[in-house]
């Protein structure tokens, strides 16, 4: 299989997929057809089949899909099998409340935060204390980090980013509300919360004008 | 125009273009071409002619784009020129980081904080106090609130999010992990971040095997 050719419209779509199947392996559900499971993610069946294709396939014609095996393979194929620690740069509200989440559950732990105020100096977040980002240079290399959460205002974001990149950072979670421009090596996910709520008040206004379909639920 | 036929492809990319165009205005530019803006926005020009032709183009040949015109335009598409007032319900860690959020600036005003948790309630983030969920109804319609933000935990949502439908609720911004299931009446806009940071770690671990293009740049 050649992962060269796979769009990002369907590693995005990915994800859906692993939520779905853990939800049915916690209902003991073993096995599912495309058919099924393209009813209760309101994707048609032939959208399932073309997505996992893409990575081989998976499904046996007449059985269908082994739950605990497509949910595995594809936790696989996102790299949630290994655990990668991370920082989050910008113990502000959203940074903290990011800190509090549990994202070990899908391969991320949290080990250091990081932020420019004083006051917020050893104050610590799910058992993580907040550190200075005078240490984060040595922080990085020492704990050898490559993932870091950036949640500082977008003044800071860019020039933070390049540091990063330079300090050896190679994949930025970033909730600072401006574009990063960083070399190709760094992989850069964006969670633009201004512009997700702009499209929210897009739909809102021309309800009725449209309607949904399930390609666009898919794209959420 | 027909607004019918508007792709939410091209619904996602203009806040995009508005932040930009925000950008410039701050600049103090008056007027960009499509080539110019092109190269700031990393698309091709030939997109950005496409994308804004859905809505009757704006732009002036041998000109370009009047920048403050194109936002404001932008704007008024998105909804962004009348305020709508906003309830976040789940007060914890996420919610009360999204309260503190200036919102105003892109038209919501966040005028109600509800949760189920006694210990939360009256403490103000932002000036609002927090309420208990059992005067979520009656404030919903003294209020007329239309739209909802929705940080509870994934057991609640659904049950939650279809109540806020009968009540009124046209408009949810739903974190909680999980799909609601609701009419089409009302616009759904999910947030999921645990799903956000799969497909970072799906780029980290493939890095390398597929280079990034323009559109993926602007799909994120």
């Amino acid at each position: 299989m050649s992962e060269r050719e796979i769009s990002s419209a369907v590693i995005r779509r990915l994800p859906r997929y692993y939520r779905y199947l853990g939800e049915l392996l916690e209902n003991n559900v073993v096995r599912i057809s495309s058919k099924e499971l393209s009813i209760r993610m309101k994707v048609t069946a032939s959208q399932i089949r073309q997505d996992l294709n893409n990575f081989g396939g998976f499904g046996q014609q007449g059985y269908g899909y082994n739950v605990e095996y497509l949910h595995d393979e594809i936790g696989k194929i996102l790299g949630l099998d290994a655990t990668q620690n991370m920082i989050i740069i910008g113990a502000g509200n959203l940074g903290q409340a990011l800190a509090n989440y549990d994202f070990d559950r899908i391969g991320f732990k949290v080990i250091g935060i990081f932020d420019i105020n004083p006051r917020l100096e050893g104050l610590a977040v799910r058992g993580v204390e907040i550190q200075m980002v005078d240490t984060l240079e040595q922080f990085i290399k020492d704990h050898e980090i490559h993932v870091a959460t950036l949640t500082v205002p977008k003044k800071q974001a860019r020039s933070i980013a390049k540091q990063l990149e330079t300090w050896g950072i190679r994949a930025i979670w970033n909730f600072a509300p401006t574009d990063l421009h960083l070399s190709e090596d760094v992989c850069v996910k964006n969670v633009h919360l201004d512009e997700s709520l702009m499209t929210l008040s897009y739909n809102l206004r021309h309800r009725g004008k449209e309607k949904y379909s399930y390609k666009s639920y898919m794209e959420d």
